[in-house]
């Protein structure tokens, strides 16, 4: 490491004054990065050895048992909880806040039930039992574990496929016996639980394996656009039940939307049954008045106004009395069993057909709770660990599929008013949970007469929220194009195709742009901010110097292989080397092109945006400054990172370059080019 | 814009004096970016209107008939290497190049036209054709196009996909007649000339795209990687040839090695022909033996030793008087037509079982073939088009399918001594047809006698450029990690699964890791390096000073959705706030922990590594910026490029925060902050 800067002499001379100055009028200096590390620097080079010792060093150094302890004591939020618990301060929001969520509870569990084409009482034991596990192991206060539309649907699809429906139901011709139906009904609850377990199973792997951080590759437009196109499926799926058209709701096909459309509409002009329709519509007209009417006199009124569980009262009574299920031929939700399930270890039977749906349906719920649970803790300031989330999932759908569980997620409009009414502990899913164990013990067979109509006008009113989503295609058309294609490729491809397929589509769009981001960057000249030593580009400054035979280039990405053919065309281009072979034909006016061929003497690439630099790079700068220097032209690099100037050493650049073409600064290369062009007789201090 | 910055209302009095100076003994002063702004820069705001008006002048301007006609010139590139053509100086050369390379491609077309079960004459065809209309519209005179050993291994899987090999012909029970055996074979000929157009089509249809950019994101240790591990599949379906056992050679299976071995090794146990192994044998000797001559003695011989050809011609003859086939049941080329075929539109029924193999065919043709032309311009220094290039492609492949050639790709080891016996300009593959079309007309029946095992032997002989390729992964390990990574499960899954499925799962790898990069950066603490404006990492310039109260932050990384989190972490690590609960059972160790807790009064981000920042990294930095507030902390930002403040401008980043929180360089905002701090009554210069 001596000192081989050419230039440079004068620096070790006088020490004392080695302060950078940009000052026309003092003598020009420059640090060459070689004598400027070995004047101040000390790079210490740690073998990977060392980075281990020192690494187990600052984990391992003070296990004590209490430590341990706290470890375990760590993955049970709920203790913490309990211990700062503040009775005076917290207790009444926090009854209130579970009272109200378990009302919402009811209505959406049995809906969100029948969407998943299970009878509607398995939603409600997914409304009980999740959210009793997620209270000990979750972080998130306000999050409302339980059904949710997106997860019910891709239930309903999962079931699908190992379950088909028998011809006879498909055909509608035959009035299904109810033993035929139960035994179907059977073997769904099967094929859900089993589903609930492989979904658990899944999270607590990642959770294990703390690969939690995956999730940052859920990125913000992907799941907005994601659960935008889910919920337009949820929404059709939802259309027959609305208009009473008794046939499977949902009609498969690789290309969804256009076949289920035109069977859609087919099925509406024929079957349609307009008392089913009209109590539906009536449903939908209440709901959205009375979710209005809670928003607006929300500040005035602390309790939030069960409007769907009124809702659900009302059409029960009407239903009951008026025998709409006899009389018109309206389907109601029928017979429901009282009481809690036994715990029963779900079945394995079909798992080897589960496994896809179950990875996709877990990833799907852990990327939408955890984006929720993250927007909750940013707004009042707890902390919520990926990790620690994907445990609570995790263990809440494995316990609970013990308990004829389907798989559970965080619900978006039932978070929102856990969050509204109060509540700051996870007690609210405790308090919640009471309320919710004793609606199935004592009063589920009350429901019996509740028309299908009014749970899919609950399920079509609770999309106001994922469908007011949309309007972040605008948020983000204005602000990146990139995130604006991102959210309609995920958005269109769950619309077209289905949830699954949209799922990974949108997942590779995402790893796609993040590469695609880096491809063409901004190649920019830079000049002299006058008086300083700041150097800017020159479209933007244009008071800028750029001095004579001195180009400053910055190239604004990491150049790696993906961006090395776009930089070696553009430098050329910005130095004004032509690389193409003249044409065939040769036309006039390209001749007199070539004549300020050779204006530069000395090219500067500033090399600050390099965050990383890969071994592509490296051979095409060592590629670069061997052919300009065939052309006479210098090259010199400035403010390479200590990441960057390692890579150089693995590759040897020095060896195949020049030591001394590293710069500490862009002036000081500038000052550098500048005293060797003065010093080659011609005192050329013109300035363009 | 109006001056908005506090502290710095001495700028616009002494204008005349505002450079930027690091001396200590001077009145600090600071430039807050806005001020900086409204000084001397000039920020045009073009409308996505007036770009493309830009464009258009730029290119459309000068649109005349002469351009044009030099677009459509500018498509053959032969005219232009006749154009500048030397006889005196290239002619010579080219002749004995071409000569040298048809030596090579008589014995390696046969070989690979075996490889994919096709009779061995189309490997000649092979040879021919594309090496034509390469000549033509090719731009690199040195990539020798025609049959390459990873190819023809496709093909041969895609033709076993469509025409499957009858029962009869696996079991290997009977001996199979002649005429089923020619009806067998013009099927495959016929798929494989339909694969040879999708592929051509597919490669011009990327070529009138301009898609050639695509072939960026096959990066280096991909490809090494990719072939590397199909040199693996080639040299095993080569063994059962050598070893002279009569029976299909490949056999399928989704996870093929195991399996695969598994049956090899029974196949050799029982069918083994020692005179067929043991001609192999003695072939492969003396092929590396005649090859390492070659290499040794290339500076004094000037003509390449055609080694494969004397072995062909040995063999031959050898087995045509020893009667090698009806004697010893060992398997020979057999009759072979002579004569060029005369064309034939290719049948266009399996079309649709084709259009996968045929993508996959094309991307891996291209980007072998693409990747070794720029491998030679980058050597000899003539520009090289990937657009252009496709166009080539594309062409040989769409014209020869009509004269029953199957897709062909550029071989490594034949373009390496096509480069080394001084061939200079297109011509050469002129030459080379010319040899080969006399070849195919006159002499092919001769070769009937030709043991398989001879062909086998060639093939294995030149996998060896492939098989070296193998040490990249030791280059890699050295220098980068992720490239390392890339090669590995690249080369692991082409070995472990199949060629195709390698292919894919590479190339996701490749986006992937360009997203891991970013995961984690460095986050450093930056310190002032004595009497200079500089900041650089105290780790590797320890006597960078930190002066208290103040905290100098760089993240190297653009900061977006995918490394949020680990940035938040990181920051309040790093400016130590402690995010994380206290434990349930308090350890007595961490209470002296919190007492430094408010240590520092200004966080500065240098921003100069920023190249991009997202809607998430905004969000962010607003977040951040209002909790540090909350905490008595102030946040700057410094060096924030253009593309990021326009981010910022977008998402009203300034409304949210406050206007004057950027401010040019590091050191002006460390110099606002120590100014901040003096006037705050304490005079606290003291350094860490």
């Amino acid at each position: 490491m001596t000192d081989i800067v050419a230039d440079n002499d004068e620096v070790n001379d006088d020490q004392e004054d080695r302060r950078l100055s940009a000052s026309e009028d003092q003598t020009p200096r420059s640090f060459c990065l070689q004598s400027f590390v070995n004047l101040y620097g000390d790079e210490p080079h740690l073998s990977r050895f060392d980075h281990i010792k020192h690494y187990a060093k600052k984990h391992c150094g003070s296990v004590t048992f209490l430590c341990c302890l706290n470890i375990f004591l760590d993955k049970i939020p709920l203790l913490y909880c309990l211990k700062k618990y503040n009775i005076r301060k917290n207790l009444f929001g926090d009854i209130i806040a579970g009272i109200t969520v378990a009302i919402m509870h009811i209505p959406q569990g049995m809906a969100y039930g029948v969407l998943t084409t299970l009878p509607p009482i398995y939603g409600l034991y997914v409304s009980f039992f999740p959210v009793i596990i997620y209270m000990i192991f979750g972080t998130c206060p306000h999050l409302s574990i339980g059904t949710f539309a997106v997860i019910s649907l891709m239930i309903a699809q999962a079931i699908e496929g190992v379950v088909p429906l028998p011809m006879d139901m498909i055909n509608n011709t035959t009035i299904v016996s109810n033993e035929s139906n139960s035994l179907l009904n059977n073997e769904k609850v099967q094929v859900a639980t089993t589903l609930a377990l492989l979904v658990g199973l899944v999270q607590l792997l990642l959770s294990f394996l703390r690969l939690g951080f995956l999730t940052v590759y859920l990125t913000e437009p992907f799941i907005s656009g994601f659960t935008s196109g889910a919920a337009v499926h949820v929404f059709t799926s939802q259309i027959p039940s609305l208009f009473g058209v008794k046939s499977p709701s949902r009609i498969e096909g690789a290309f969804k939307l256009p076949k289920f459309y035109i069977k859609l509409i087919r099925l509406l002009f024929y079957k349609i049954n307009w008392i089913s329709t009209a109590i539906g519509i009536i449903s939908i007209i209440i709901l959205f008045f009375s979710k209005y009417f809670n928003e607006r006199y929300k500040s005035k009124i602390r309790i939030v106004l069960p409007c769907e569980l009124i809702l659900v009262i009302i059409g029960t009574v009407l239903s009951h009395f008026v025998r709409l299920d006899s009389k018109y031929d309206i389907s109601v939700v029928g017979e429901i069993k009282r009481g809690l399930p036994s715990p029963v270890f779900p079945s394995l039977n079909s798992i080897d057909k589960l496994i896809v749906p179950a990875i996709t349906i877990a990833a799907v719920s852990l990327s939408i709770s955890i984006s929720m649970a993250k927007m909750f803790s940013r707004k009042h300031g707890y902390k919520v660990s990926s990790n620690q989330e994907l445990l609570a999932y995790g263990m809440a759908n494995v316990i609970s599929s013990f308990f004829k569980c389907y798989p559970s997620a965080g619900s978006l409009s039932r978070s929102v008013v856990q969050e509204g009414s109060g509540g700051k502990t996870l007690l609210i899913g405790g308090f919640s949970s009471i309320v919710l164990g004793s609606v199935i013990i004592a009063l589920t067979p009350l429901f019996r007469s509740l028309p299908m109509t009014c749970l899919a006008a609950i399920i079509i009113v609770n999309l106001k929220g994922l469908f007011y989503q949309m309007k972040d295609f605008i948020f983000y058309f204005h602000i990146s194009v990139l995130e604006c294609l991102l959210w309609t490729i995920t958005f269109t491809s769950v619309v077209l195709f289905d949830v699954d397929i949209g799922l990974y589509v949108g997942i590779c769009t995402s790893f796609i742009i993040n590469t695609i981001r880096t491809q063409k960057p901004r190649f920019v000249t830079l000049g002299q901010v006058e008086h300083t030593g700041i150097y800017k580009n020159v479209v933007y400054f244009p008071s800028a110097h750029q001095y004579s035979k001195i180009k400053v280039l910055r190239f604004d990405e990491s150049l790696y292989a993906c961006n090395v053919p776009f930089f070696k065309r553009k430098f050329y281009e910005l130095i004004d080397i032509h690389l193409e072979h003249s044409p065939i034909i040769s036309c006039r006016e390209d001749t007199h092109k070539h004549a300020d061929k050779f204006n530069f003497k000395y090219v500067i690439l500033e090399c600050s945006t390099f965050n990383f630099i890969d071994t592509v790079g490296v051979k095409l700068l060592i590629e670069i400054f061997n052919d300009l220097k065939r052309r006479g032209i210098v090259l010199y690099l400035s403010e390479c990172r200590f990441e960057v100037r390692h890579t150089f050493d693995a590759m040897k650049f020095y060896e195949k370059t020049e030591f001394h073409i590293i710069y500490v600064t862009t002036h000081d290369a500038v000052t550098a080019a500048r005293n060797q062009l003065n010093r080659a007789s011609t005192p050329d201090h013109t300035i363009i």
